[in-house]
C-alpha cells in the first residue's frame, strides 16, 4: 500500500545511516541533504550524535515518531528495525539492503516478517534490495546520477534498481527530466503493478506527470498492468516499457536476475496491445521514447526537415520513411517563397537544407513557414551541429523560442556534443531534450506512431451465447481434447461459422452424408490427435467408391474411433489460436494458415477479450497482412469477417476458462465468407 | 590521382589564411599547428606578414614552391589560383570552398577548370566544398572535433563533410581512434572510389589501418567501389558503410543534396554482398560497428555476459539471441568452481552476475574462466557501471589489463557516463573503446557477424556455352520481349532446366504434342505481356477436348499470336529475375514465386556474377529461407539447384548485356529437380 508518507513524509528517518558516503547509509543521506528535503531529517548510529551534521540516536526508542524510514543495515536486523518503527508509528519503510529472498530461502523468511509488520500496521514497503525511492521531496535513493526533477518530468519505475541507474544515465545525457524514480526492488509489497495503480486511482490532470516508462523482467499481475496502464493512458497518459526476457536465453537471464518466471512473450506483446504500452528493447530507445513524449503531441505523419548538412537530413528520411512516416515532398508557390530567402543553393523541397552557411534568420524563418504555411507538415525536425567555427548559441536560441511557440512538435537533433557542448547543455538547461543521433530518433518516433490506442474494458458479446456454452462446457465429461461434437457446438454458440461435418464410424452414414451435402469431400481420422502425421486426412474426394476406400483405411490407423467427412471448400487459409497462460489469461493469436504460421511464424497476439480495433490491429500487424488486404490481381478475405471471428472466440473463450488451448486451423476465407474447417480444444475440467 | 605530397607534403601552404579562427581559413590553420605539423607550414594573405605565427606572403608569386595546398578563398578565384600553383610544381590541393557545381551551373564550369588543371600537372584534388583531409601527418581540416589519431585506428571515408563531422562527435564519445577522415566533397577528381582504390594497390600489411569507414550518398564507381572494398577485405581489412538515400524520399534528399542521381536500393545491398561490407544505417551504428571491429576478432557465435546488475544482461542477451548469436548456459564443474568463488546469490549460468557487491578481484576471475576454462564461449561482454558509491578505476583497470591479455575478445560496456565519467574516460585514455548501451553494441554485432566474406571475383562457366549464348542473341531480330523459343535456347544454352514446351498457332500440333508428353498440360497464350490478366493462362488441362476448347479460347484474345502447351509439374514455385542497373551491371534477384515475391516483396539480390557461395548467402537471407530449408511435415527444395541456376543466370547475363530484364517465374521445386516453367527475357540491341 503506497502511503502519503512515502511520497511526503514530514520526516525521515535513515537507520545505518553513515559519515562515510561510499556506504549506501552515507549516501542516501547526502542525497537527501543535497535534495533539499525540506522535512525533519533523522539519522541512527549507535556511534555517532551527528551524521553529516543530521542529528543522530544511538538507538531506535530514542527516536521521535519519523513518518518514512530509510533501512541500509544488515538484512537479518531489519524485520526487528520494521516491527519497532512501524509499531511506534512510522508509515513508510524503503529498505536498501540485499541479503533475502533474492539470495536464500532464509533471506525469503525475513522478508516475510517485514512484510507481515508493514502490512499489520499499514505501513508502506519499497524494496528490500532496491535504490529507493526519488521524488521532486525526497531524494530517498543512494545512487547517481540525480537528473533534474520536475512537475512534468517522467515517472520511471524499475524492477531493477541498477538498471534505473543506467536509464538515468542515457536519459540525462538527452536531458531528459523526471517527476520520480521508482525502484521496487524485491516487491516484497509494492511491484510494478502497485505503483502504476496508485498512480491511475489518484490521477490529477491538473498536477500529475504524464509520462511513465518501466523497466520490468516480469510481470507478476498482468491483469493489474493492463488495468492501470490502459486507464492511465485514457486519461492522457502515456506509457512506454522495457520487458526484457523476450528471448528464450533472455529469459533465462531474467530468471536468475530476479527469481520470477517470466512471461510468455506473446502474452507481454499483447498486453502491451490491449494497453496501448509502447514497448521498447534498450535503454537507449526507452529514454529516446521518453524525450519524444516530452514534447507536444503528434497529429499527423508528416515531417520536415530542416538542417544545414545534408547527410543526417537524407538518414533520417530513410529511416522515417522505413518506420511508415512521411517526408512529403515541398513545392509550389510556398515553396518558392521560402528558397527566395535562403542563399543560393539552398533546397527547400524537404529537407529543407538552408546550406552550412545558412543564418539563425534563415532557421527562424524556415521553421514559421513549417508552422504556418506549409499545410502538408505535421512535424519539425531540425538538425544542426556544428564544424567547430562558430558558437551554436544564436542558433539554438531561435529554436527555443520557436519551440515555445509552435503547435507543432519541433524535434532538436542536436549531434555536436563534444565541439557545441556547452551550447547543447544550455540548450538543455532551458528545458529541452536533445536527440543527438537522427535514425534514433526516426526509429523511435516510428515505434510510437504505430502503437494503438487501448483497447475498450468492453467485452463485446455479439449474440455469442454464454448461457449455451457454460452448459456444453458443463457437458464434457473429462479434461483433455474435446470431442468433435463439442467442438462444433461451443463455435456454433460463438456464432463462428463452422464447416458443416458429420462423425460416425459407420460407412453407409458417411457415404449417406456426402451423398447429401456433395462431392468433393475431405475425411479426416477421429481419434489421433497429430492427423496429418499419420496419414488421417484425406482431401478432394471425389466419389462414393473413393470415400468408402479412405474410410476403410482411416478406421485401420492406430487409436482411430471414427471418421469425419466434410465438403471440401477453397479460400485463402487463416489461423486463430489461442492460449491460456497463467496470470494473463487467454492469449489469441491470429494469422495467415499453412506455412505463415508453421514455418514463418508470423503471428500476432492479443489478450481476450478482444475488442473489434484490437482484432484489426493484430490483423494489421501480421506481416503477411497484404494478402488479407489483396493485391492487383489477387483477391483479399474478407477482413472483417475476420476481425469478428477472433472477437467471438474471445469472447468464448473469456467466459469458458477450462479451455487452455485451442485452435481454428485453418479457416478458409474469400472476399465473401469465413469458415472454419478445422478446430482443436482442450480443456481443463477443476 | 592521390599523389604522396597529398599524404605526406613536405611543405603546406593554405591560402586565405586568417588570424580568425571563427573562418576556414583561420581554422584550418590552427589545426595544422595544433596538430603538430611538422613540415613547413605557409600562408597567403593580402595583408599580414604573419598569420598565427606562420610566414605569410601577400601574392602568390611571392610563395616559394609548395608541394600541399589548402585553399579557402572564394570560390570564383580558384580556379586561376589552382592553374598558377600546380604550374609551380604543387602537387596536391584541397579546396574547402563551397559555390562550385553544387550550387549553380557556373560554379560547375569553375570546378571544370580546375580540375583540368590538377590534371594537366599531375596534380591531386580534394573537394571542393569539403572539410578537408585529416591524417597522422597534417591535419588539413577547417573542423572540429579532432579524434585521437593512431596508425590502427579506422580510416573513414565521407562523401559530405558535415557528416563525417557527426560520425567523428559519436565516434569520440566511444573512445575510437582515426588514421584518418577524408571528406571528398563534389569529388571532381578523387571520389570515394578512389580512395579505396588507393588504399587498396598501396596496401601495406605491416603498417595500414585494416578499418574503413563510410559514408556515401551515390556510389559513382560501382565496379571500382566493389573491386577495391572486395580486395582489401581479401587482404584482412573490415568495411562498414552508410549509402544513404535507401528510401524513396531519401533518394529525393540525396539528390537535392549532392546533385547526384542516387543509386537503386536492391543493387546497393547486391554489391555490399559481393563485397564483404558490412551495411550501416546510422551514425550512431557506424560508429558502434567501427569500435567493434577494433577488437579481436570473433571466432565464433558465443558470448557469455559477466556483469554485477541483472538488467542489462537480460536485455543484452535479448538482443545477441534476436541477432542469431548465442548466450549458451555455463554449467557443470567448472561453472560449480567459479560459483564457489564468488558470494552467495551469484549466478554463472549466463550471464554471470557477480552482484553489485561483487569486487574486481571476482571480475578479474571470471574473465579467466571465461578465457581459459569456459570452451563454449568465444568472446567476452563486461556489464559494469556503477551507483555512484566507490570509484571504479580498480575495475576498469582489471578490465584494461585482462583485455591487453585476452585471446578472446572483451567487449567494455560501461554506461556510467554521467557517474564514471573520469574513470571512462580514464579508461578509453589507454586506447580502448567504449559501449554505453548493451543492446546498440549487440545489434551492431549481429549485423557484422551475419556479413558473407567477400566474393571470388572468377566467373564460374560450369560448361555455360557463351559462343551459343552470343549466336542466339546476335539471330534475335529487334529489341523488345524475346519470342518463346529464344527463350528457351538461351536457357538451355546456359544449363538451366526449361520445362519441355511446344508452341503452335496450329490446333493440330498442339494437341499431338499433349498427347506425346501427357497429361495434365498447360495451355498459355503468346503475344500478351501479362498473360494472366488476360485470362492467357489454363492450368492443369486434363484431356484433349478439354484443350481443343482452351485452344480456340486463347487464340481469340487480343494480340494472340500462338499457343504455347507444356506438361503440368507440381513443386514450391521459386523466383529468379535481373535487371539490368546502370552502372552497376546486372543485380539478380531471387525468392519463393507468387505471393512471396509479388505481396512480400521477400526478395534477395546479388550482383552478377554470382559465385555459389554468393548465391547460398542470397537464398539464405530471404525471410522464407525456411521454407527452402524445408521444416517437419514439409520437405524443402534442392537448394544445391537453386544456387546453380542462380549462378548459371548470372553468367549468362554477364555475356548477354544485352539483356536488360528478364525472370524465370515460376520456378517448380522439389527436392530432387527444380525446372524453369516460364521466362520473359527483354533485350536492347545497340
Amino acid at each position: 500500500m503506497i502511503t502519503n508518507q512515502l511520497l511526503h513524509p514530514a520526516s525521515i528517518v535513515v537507520v545505518g545511516a553513515s559519515n562515510n558516503v561510499h556506504k549506501p547509509g552515507g549516501a542516501i543521506l547526502r542525497n537527501l541533504l543535497q535534495g533539499g528535503y525540506a522535512g525533519e531529517l533523522r539519522a541512527v548510529n549507535p556511534k555517532e550524535t551527528t551524521i553529516q551534521g543530521v542529528p543522530a540516536v544511538p538507538s531506535l526508542d530514542l527516536l521521535p515518531e519519523t513518518e518514512l524510514a530509510v533501512l541500509a543495515i544488515p538484512a537479518a536486523a531489519c524485520p526487528d528495525t520494521v516491527e519497532a518503527l512501524a509499531a511506534r508509528g512510522t508509515k513508510a519503510f524503503i529498505i536498501l539492503s540485499a541479503g533475502f529472498g533474492e539470495e536464500t530461502p532464509e533471506g525469503g523468511v525475513l522478508e516475510q516478517r517485514i512484510l507481515q509488520s508493514c502490512n499489520r500496521y499499514g505501513a508502506a514497503l519499497i524494496g528490500p534490495n532496491c535504490i529507493g525511492l526519488l521524488n521532486r521531496w525526497h531524494h530517498s535513493v543512494f545512487t547517481q546520477p540525480i537528473p533534474m526533477l520536475r512537475a512534468d518530468g517522467v515517472d520511471l519505475i524499475s524492477s531493477s534498481g541498477a538498471t534505473a541507474v543506467f536509464i538515468l544515465e542515457s536519459a540525462i545525457a538527452k536531458g531528459l527530466q523526471f517527476n520520480s524514480v521508482w525502484s521496487v526492488g524485491n516487491a516484497t509489497q509494492i511491484g510494478v503493478e502497485d505503483v502504476l495503480q496508485y498512480m491511475d486511482e489518484h490521477f490529477d490532470a491538473e498536477k500529475d506527470s504524464r509520462i511513465k516508462l518501466i523497466y520490468v523482467e516480469s510481470i507478476k499481475d498482468p491483469d493489474r498492468m493492463l488495468y492501470h496502464s490502459a486507464s492511465l493512458i485514457k486519461k492522457g497518459c502515456r506509457i512506454a516499457a522495457i520487458k526484457a526476457g523476450s528471448s528464450e536465453s533472455g529469459s533465462r537471464a531474467a530468471s536468475s536476475h530476479t527469481g520470477a518466471i517470466a512471461s510468455s512473450d506473446a502474452a507481454v506483446e499483447a498486453l502491451f496491445r490491449k494497453a496501448g504500452i509502447v514497448r521498447c528493447y534498450s535503454r537507449e530507445e526507452l529514454s529516446t521514447v521518453g524525450c519524444v513524449l516530452t514534447l507536444p503531441e503528434l497529429r499527423g505523419r508528416n515531417f520536415a526537415i530542416i538542417t544545414h548538412a545534408g547527410g543526417p537530413g537524407v538518414m533520417l528520411t530513410d529511416a522515417l520513411s522505413k518506420g511508415g512516416l512521411n517526408v512529403p515532398k515541398l513545392d509550389g508557390v510556398v515553396a518558392d517563397e521560402l528558397k527566395a530567402k535562403l542563399f543560393p543553393g539552398a533546397s527547400v523541397s524537404n529537407p529543407i537544407d538552408i546550406l552550412a552557411t545558412g543564418t539563425p534568420e534563415q532557421l527562424a524563418m524556415a521553421l514559421d513557414f513549417c508552422e504556418e504555411r506549409f499545410d502538408n507538415i505535421d512535424a519539425v525536425m531540425a538538425i544542426f551541429g556544428t564544424p567547430g567555427l562558430v558558437t551554436m548559441f544564436d542558433t539554438y536560441e531561435v529554436l527555443h523560442q520557436k519551440m515555445l511557440m509552435a503547435r507543432k512538435p519541433i524535434f532538436p537533433v542536436l549531434p555536436s556534443l563534444q565541439t557545441a557542448g556547452k551550447e547543447v547543455e544550455d540548450f538543455i538547461k532551458k528545458g529541452h531534450v536533445n536527440f543527438s543521433d537522427e535514425v534514433t530518433l526516426g526509429t523511435a518516433l516510428s515505434r510510437i506512431m504505430n502503437v494503438p490506442r487501448p483497447a475498450t474494458n468492453e467485452i463485446e458479446l455479439f449474440g455469442v451465447d454464454i448461457p449455451r456454452i457454460r452448459r456444453i462446457i458443463d457437458a464434457i465429461p473429462t479434461s483433455g481434447y474435446v470431442a468433435p461434437q463439442f467442438v462444433q457446438e461451443l463455435l456454433s454458440s460463438a456464432g463462428i461459422p463452422l464447416v458443416e461435418e458429420f462423425v460416425s464410424d459407420k460407412k453407409e452414414e458417411v457415404l449417406a452424408f456426402a451423398a447429401r451435402t456433395g462431392f468433393p469431400v475431405v475425411a479426416k481420422v477421429v481419434g489421433p490427435v497429430h492427423k496429418s502425421d499419420v496419414g488421417g486426412v484425406v482431401l478432394n474426394i471425389k466419389g462414393k467408391e473413393h470415400l468408402a476406400f479412405e474410410f476403410d483405411r482411416l478406421m485401420k490407423i492406430a487409436d482411430a474411433r471414427a471418421v469425419l467427412v466434410q465438403p471440401m471448400l477453397k479460400g485463402t487459409e487463416l489461423f486463430i489460436g489461442a492460449k491460456y497462460e497463467e496470470r494473463f489469461g487467454h492469449v489469441v493469436l491470429c494469422g495467415l494458415g499453412g506455412i505463415f504460421v508453421e514455418v514463418l511464424k508470423d503471428v500476432s497476439s492479443g489478450l481476450a477479450p478482444l475488442s473489434y480495433e484490437e482484432a484489426y490491429s493484430m490483423i494489421r500487424s501480421l506481416r503477411a497482412y497484404k494478402i488479407i488486404r489483396g493485391t492487383r490481381g489477387q483477391a483479399g478475405v474478407n477482413e472483417a469477417k475476420f476481425a469478428e471471428i477472433i472477437v467471438r472466440l474471445s469472447t468464448l473463450l473469456r467466459f469458458a476458462t477450462e479451455i487452455k488451448e485451442m485452435d481454428i486451423n485453418p479457416l478458409l476465407a474469400t472476399e465473401r465468407q469465413i469458415t472454419a474447417v478445422d478446430a482443436r480444444i482442450r480443456i481443463e475440467k477443476g
